[in-house]
């Protein structure tokens, strides 16, 4: 099973309706090699065998490509969107990839990926309070300002964009980036350089949402975040968590709620 | 600048058009904090300070929002795709999001993005040697059948997918997944595990192209790249060093040929 359902409220010319969408699950697989944490990938889970073989060959974790080896996988008790995979590799059969990261220091801009362990959920119970409501009426316009901003994506056709709106649908700022993370990094820091990062009430993507876009979202202290297309299983699951009131399918007028449905109106 | 412009061959109707198009630069940010390297990051050019200081405070890198440390850029003489940020953060302002990295070990398997230096450019001046030529009005059917194959995205509209075929068009395995990287690393990973890897001739993907994907396909042998959406810069700079001919924009019975385009016929 590599969807879920969920519950969502769908506006659509002035009605809601309760729906139960079918979201894309995103959980952690942490990859640990000779017993040390190695790297942590959001993945959908299924086929992970084939994710770890394929993932030593292309990042050059292992030298020879027909090399296989030994390979647990468990699900962590602890939290459940983690599983992990140990991985006994001796020392001569590691390559590269395996080497050049050995004394790498890293925090990834996607998030979590990257990262080796999922340990820092620190913002875990932690929820963003805010009595806002966001007018529905209001989104379709929000993803048109964001739009006539998108002069590189009207140029390529390559690029993520993010915006930031007050709760009135101001547009605060709007950035571009060929990463989503990178969009919505620019925006934040954007509004932090201008000192303005305390009026910025509704963030809006133009692509998907994943668990990354939601704790970026988080720690900015945005209450509101909108996307024109689908959200993950994890995405939706913090945002009920951590107090952001989340939409997505955001297009042709339509919009669907899919946490903290309380702050519409 | 945030796009440049590449050189295609467009393929229509049975009919093959030089074209010039506007592809969103992709390049490489390197941080180091207090003298060492501490991640890099895929992004394209521009408003890098905001990109910084948002990056800085969405991975709780420092403590305090409106502390702004000294920030220094530099172009890498030795790349020309590698910008080098230089931030002075005194220990007092360091936050977990820095801390937790420090002793971390990280590959991530978005290929790129997590690493701290842009060391591994060892596959360069390699190129895959491979003579076969692909039939161009064979290409909308790759999509087709890898279509059929997208359960999860027909009922989630959110994952990505990748598949392999061989020269003739025989599927070989198809994937869905969360993360395009992951559903690539999937495909081969299959492929390696059923020892066909050799048979695999052209990778589509359902997305766009970046240097990623290019890499892990250089990695894998595959000599044909197609995808659905734009590539960016870089993925067009690789395609053509490593010997890949790289397709994008395959839809509606049109492709867009963007690197070694004398292996169509």
């Amino acid at each position: 099973m590599a969807t879920r359902k969920y519950e969502g409220k769908k506006f659509e010319k002035g009605l809601a309706t309760k729906i139960a969408d079918a979201l894309t699950i995103e959980e952690a697989l942490q990859i640990n090699i000779n017993s040390k944490p190695f790297t942590v990938t959001m993945r959908t889970p299924g086929n992970d065998m084939s994710l770890v073989r394929g993932l030593l060959h292309t990042e050059g974790i292992i030298k020879n490509q027909n090399y296989l080896p030994e390979l647990k996988l468990k699900k962590d008790n602890n939290d459940g969107i983690v599983t992990v995979v140990e991985l006994s590799i001796p020392k001569e059969e590691l390559g590269e990839g395996y080497s050049n990261s050995r004394s790498l220091l890293s925090v990834s801009s996607c998030g979590i990926c990257g990262r080796t362990e999922l340990g820092d959920m620190s913002f875990k119970g932690k929820t963003i309070d805010n009595d806002d409501k966001i007018n529905i009426s209001l989104l379709n316009s929000l993803f048109e300002k964001m739009n006539t901003m998108q002069s590189d994506f009207h140029q390529s056709g390559g690029t993520h964009a993010a915006a930031v709106f007050s709760i009135n649908g101001k547009l605060l700022c709007s950035m571009e980036d060929i990463g989503r993370h990178n969009a919505v990094d620019k925006v934040i820091g954007k509004l932090i350089l201008l000192k303005t990062l305390d009026n910025a009430t509704i963030l809006t993507v133009s692509g998907r949402v994943s668990y990354e876009i939601i704790i970026k979202c988080f720690k900015a202290k945005i209450p509101f975040l909108a996307a024109v297309s689908a959200p993950s299983s994890l995405a939706v699951d913090f945002a009920k968590e951590l107090g952001i009131t989340l939409f997505a399918f955001c297009r042709d007028g339509r919009a669907t709620c899919y946490s903290n449905p309380h702050r519409t109106k």
